[in-house]
């Protein structure tokens, strides 16, 4: 069972955001995330993209201002649960919750937040007869630990930037890679598009373009995939491999978190915007974009500012006998709980003469 | 008159954001402020202390986030009134407010937006007689634009960062520079104190320590001032000078925003802080420090979300025809007044045969 004080559903930017703050407060975190990376949105959907709203920052790209996040949140050394989906969570009788995820992890904590923005990614799955039992064996919808393919045979599926820069980076690990594409042309930044055009005219990406995986062969694990031509007249392909990657997407879905009987409204979680972004169950927040209320902007701003606000009522919830006296961390400075310390330069008190 | 959509009233990080987020919504923003510089407290009280929990900047000094915040806004050209004190506001008939500072310049828009933080930062004066008939005619209590002082006799009086900042960059620009301070210590940042005794070292500020400036004199305009030593037996010095610059701290009121019929609380406005940031006088806006309500964290980060949310119910006043859908600027891009276009890169779909 993993205990902390805040347990955080959703690693995007506020639930990492959420990290710093509570750290401020002395309280500890822990995020769970459906993804194998943190950074939600931002990292799954446009990590290379510009984001010009940031405050201050005239101009960043999404994946920058996670590591950004990332660095900022160290010193408060959260615990990370990833590639894994809140499931249930169960109120105890002293006013605690267990959560637990689809592959059985506890979480144990006094106060649950909820930044699950658009939902758990959940990955588009193509219609293949028996995709489902060769899961877990061979077949993969998102890369989480790319050593796993070292020296193995590898087709990918897709015709974007995920399969793209997949195939690209597994070229150099895997024994071979095969990309499937239903058409010819490909979507993505340009440079993915050429380099990945380098690999396949030097034979590193083996690439089957009009065509599609329609089976599934391997007595227990995956064996082999045919991949069939969407022209007429053009013999099927039995392609032998460790593993499938279908990467048509990841889309998000609220899920289970809409069955813990939370007032839900417009496919988000109603919360006292006028106080601490509290649900209608004491003791669970919700911000960022999955919270919903009148002028609600889902924005990566608006999750900032929510996040410190409900930290401090999080605080009262954890500690009801303290009262926290917030210090400017210009003033306090920065204690982290791995012992490093950052703070202002201190004046000095000198004659001149 | 100058006329704009919105008028803001206060340039800390929360009104200059403001100025971004109107700016996405292609509404124009002028703003006063009673400081000769943009950026409010940042500015004026800690400019090279570093900040620690302006999201995504691990470590950020307060004079580079106002700098960043500046190149930010730039594309939506705000108009400044900088050194001036927004002293009334008037409703005019058709709802639209004409707001005029201390030195009677006037200023119309149908929003006005008060992010006056802590107050309009007002100086701390001494106490020497004939002070206020020599204001304007040699007596600055702010230095606007250093090039007024080239090639004259300056008398600078304080012991901390401000008076030794100036007494060092007028040091190269005056004919003259005396710092004058009632202490032998002066308190600063160590590289301040250095260069200060550098300059003293070699004349190029002349030094009087425990002394102080006790009366002033001239026919019309200031020519000289009396620098009197706090010991005993130490004969009083008349020093020629054109210019006194008591640099004694400035100090945030509230001020004449305090009369204009607000719902003041805790020395701030009361704001509906569940859904617009409106305060009681409908079509006038209260965002960052200056406002107030349950929970209120006086954060930079709060300001910008305040910002933001306000911008949106702003713009239903301004345009009550339109509906404005709002777009990520990752994908909308950022369109600048001055003709200036930030967007993404766009996506490539190509064959890589
Ligand atoms: C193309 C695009 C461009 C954008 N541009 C901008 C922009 O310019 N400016 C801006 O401010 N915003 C922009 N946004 C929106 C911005 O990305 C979101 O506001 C932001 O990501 C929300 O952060 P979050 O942390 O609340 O949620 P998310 O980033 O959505 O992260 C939520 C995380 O929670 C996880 N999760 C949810 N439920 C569960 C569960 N049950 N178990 C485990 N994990 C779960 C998800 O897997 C996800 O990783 C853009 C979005 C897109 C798609
Ligand atoms: C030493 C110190 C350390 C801090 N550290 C942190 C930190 O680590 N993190 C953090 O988030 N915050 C910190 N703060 C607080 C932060 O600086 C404020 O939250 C922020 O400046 C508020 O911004 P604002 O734009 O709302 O107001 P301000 O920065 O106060 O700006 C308001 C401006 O309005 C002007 N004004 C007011 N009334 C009038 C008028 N009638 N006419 C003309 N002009 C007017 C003022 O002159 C001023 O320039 C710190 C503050 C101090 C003093």
């Amino acid at each position: 069972m993993i205990k902390t004080d805040i347990l955080i559903i959703g690693a995007g930017p506020t639930g990492l955001f959420t990290v710093f703050e509570a750290g401020l407060l002395k309280l500890k975190c822990h995020i769970i995330d459906a993804l194998p990376q943190p950074g939600g949105q931002c990292s799954e959907i446009y990590p290379k993209k510009p984001i010009y709203d940031i405050p201050a920052y005239p101009e960043i790209l999404a994946g920058d201002l996670v590591d950004r996040l990332m660095e900022q949140i160290k010193p408060f050394e959260p615990g990370f649960t990833l590639g894994e989906r809140a499931e249930t969570l169960d109120k105890q009788e002293d006013g605690s919750f267990i959560v637990t995820t689809n592959l059985g992890t506890q979480h144990h904590a006094p106060v649950v937040v909820i930044a699950g923005g658009l939902g758990s990614f959940e990955p588009r799955k193509p219609q293949i007869p028996n995709l489902d039992i060769y899961e877990t064996k061979g077949v993969e919808y998102m890369i989480k630990d790319p050593e796993v393919y070292r020296d193995k045979k590898v087709v990918i599926a897709g015709g974007g930037d995920s399969a793209l820069d997949w195939s690209i980076f597994l070229a150099d690990v895997a024994s071979e890679v095969h990309l499937v594409h239903r058409r010819n042309e490909f979507r993505g930044a340009l440079d993915s598009v050429e380099k990945a055009r380098e690999l396949a005219q030097v034979g590193k990406i083996k690439l089957h373009t009009k065509a599609e995986v329609k089976e599934l062969h391997g007595a227990d694990t995956l064996e082999a995939v045919v991949v069939k031509s969407t022209e007429e007249g053009v013999e099927p392909k039995y392609v032998e491999t460790d593993y499938f990657i279908p990467l048509f997407g990841l889309s998000p879905k609220l899920g289970p978190i809409g069955s813990w009987g939370l007032e839900i409204e417009k496919n988000a979680i109603k919360v006292n915007n006028a106080k601490d972004y509290q649900t209608n169950i004491p003791g669970v927040f919700a911000i960022g974009d999955v919270n919903t209320y009148e002028g609600k902007l889902k924005l990566i701003l608006s999750g900032f500012h929510e996040a410190a606000v409900m930290c401090q009522y999080a605080y009262q919830i954890i500690n009801p006998d303290k009262r926290f006296v917030m210090k400017y961390t210009t003033v306090g400075g920065v204690e982290g709980f791995d012992g490093s310390k950052k703070e202002a330069k201190k004046e000095v008190v000198q004659s001149i003469v």
